[in-house]
């Protein structure tokens, strides 16, 4: 399918609607930095640009389609409050949008997520329910719930709001740099990718796009040779907010229409490039948020008369508290 | 002394001179991102913008006085080549200024110096040599050295070409943020606030300017009082880029006649404000370029009346190490 036949199929992300969300989030989200990487020991691309959108608010995309749902809510609604299932970024982002706009939430995660996760979220005063062993789990247990309270289920990557948002983040890339002509996206439900995707090619359909999977979740790829969705047996990466077993129809019609290649990168080369980041940019993020990078300095993508490619740096909340606690072990007061 | 008696002492940092250095660096270095704070749990100041020079290349603003101090060397010396002594961040960013200009570097560290600090600064191919158990004596060793050899010793804090660099920072944040009326920053050796304070003074004689220097290594306050230059007995703390145990005549006069005045924090009111920096804003920095942060936290700084505060964040060389440590035991490829 073309984009003009993927857009009749899901006209939630026409161009009008992402630029309505992107005036409708603009009072709550940051405009993000970029990093101009200074050519340095040519080990990655010449002229190549960081978006850091690890430095939005809750420190990923996520609060883009958690802002632009909550404030589609009408008053009755806003009233009762929102449900989400989240394994880490999409839920602190739902915590803090209610937060800021004053609605109940209740928020799913598994019971195997890490502590300082959960305290983020609860932190925000929201309703926590650790249910579950996988992301999968308690996002069954919110449906569930959902359903029985009579309440919305805010999803984290498969819903017109939710891509409405991502596309915001397309929209202010080109405004901060408009000759871009390659950018790279990582995957994990597609969410990020589809709507982004979608804003990027309706504004400048000569704009190149690579999604970028971990080696252990290919969904994407797996559901694109598929030509269907396709639920992966297992997963396996450290990279778990882009590890959901399956994509959605939408975001794999979207992905086909929009996306031009995807390349796969370990877990060791997401490392690798976790650490290039932190030398080279100081920016400490999580394995999602350095998937891109790895995607270059593998040399996986194809460079050659490209001139102005762009990585979105998508998520940074990394497990940082051994560094805390190290600098805490030396206090002398 | 006024800021007009002081200029005549050290007409090294009259308004022109940061100009050109301005100019001169600005092919070298970022221009640094702001990172607008949206009101949160009303935990800090409203309004507060963090300059986020922990991006700055080399994760510090000390970049800025590398180059410049560099640039200003004529053809023979730059063949020679320079010398420096540093507890790192300094010598970060004289390696790289080296490596990116051509130049044959020495740079003395402490022995004590962590040994990812050592690989990173060894990596952009200068010579390094482990020294002493402290700064102190590195400095002392570099001195020796760049005597016997003939070469420049560039210093981190006291000469002309190194507060050049750190007053391109204040001239660079009065672009970004025209109407700021208070500025905090952190104090070391003082080489940061006496070259911001003076461009920063000279352009904007009413804005207000707050040191912070940690509880346990107070040596501009120390000196202030004492009214001359007074070496610590012994310095404490974590926030060791902090931590020389005396400032020079060049930053004392300079920071009596143009910071109004300097709050103390503690390793603990850092590493809760480095958690705090990480928490809401997704930006893992050293202690010192949170201690800004804790003098806010703690309420130490009178803000009534204040309408567009702006916190430095001077540098982010933390040790990260622990965090990749901990991701690559969990490599499942």
């Amino acid at each position: 399918m073309d984009l003009t036949s993927v857009l009749a199929r899901w006209p939630g992300v026409a161009l009008p609607l992402i630029e309505a969300a992107q005036s409708r989030v603009a009072p709550y989200v940051r405009p993000t930095p970029l990093a101009p990487a200074p050519p340095l020991r040519g080990d990655l691309a010449p002229h190549l640009t960081l978006k850091l959108e690890n430095l939005q608010v809750t420190g990923s995309f996520k609060a883009r389609g958690a802002f632009n749902n909550l404030l589609q809510l009408d008053a009755a609604a806003r009233e009762r409050g929102i449900v989400a299932a989240s394994g880490g970024n999409h839920g602190l982002a739902v915590a803090y949008a209610a937060h800021r706009l004053g609605l109940p939430a209740t928020i799913f995660i598994p019971a195997t997520a890490a502590p300082d996760r959960a305290a983020r979220i609860a932190a925000w005063g929201v309703r926590l329910i650790q249910v579950g062993e996988s992301y999968d789990e308690a996002e069954a247990a919110a449906t569930r719930f959902a359903r029985d309270e009579g309440l919305p289920n805010i999803h984290p990557f498969d819903s017109d709001g939710t891509l409405q948002g991502t596309g915001t983040l397309g929209l202010e890339l080109l405004d901060d740099i408009p000759d871009a002509d390659l950018v790279l996206i990582a995957i994990g439900g597609g969410g990020l990718i589809a709507g982004m995707s979608a804003a990027l090619k309706q504004r400048r359909p000569d704009l190149r796009i690579v999604g970028v999977e971990p080696v252990g979740a290919p969904s994407m790829t797996a559901s694109l040779e598929a030509g269907r969705v396709v639920a992966l047996d297992r997963v396996r990466t450290i990279a778990t907010t882009l590890a959901p077993r399956a994509v959605s129809q939408r975001t794999l019609d979207l992905t086909r229409a929009c996306v031009d290649e995807i390349v796969l990168v370990t877990d060791t080369e997401m490392v690798a490039a976790m650490r290039w980041l932190w030398a080279e940019c100081n920016q400490l993020v999580e394995p999602s948020g350095a998937a891109v990078i790895a995607a270059l300095q593998t040399g996986r993508v194809d460079l050659i008369g490209c001139r102005r490619p762009v990585a979105l740096v998508c998520g940074g909340n990394a497990a940082a508290d051994p560094v805390f606690d190290a600098y805490a072990s030396q206090i002398s007061d």
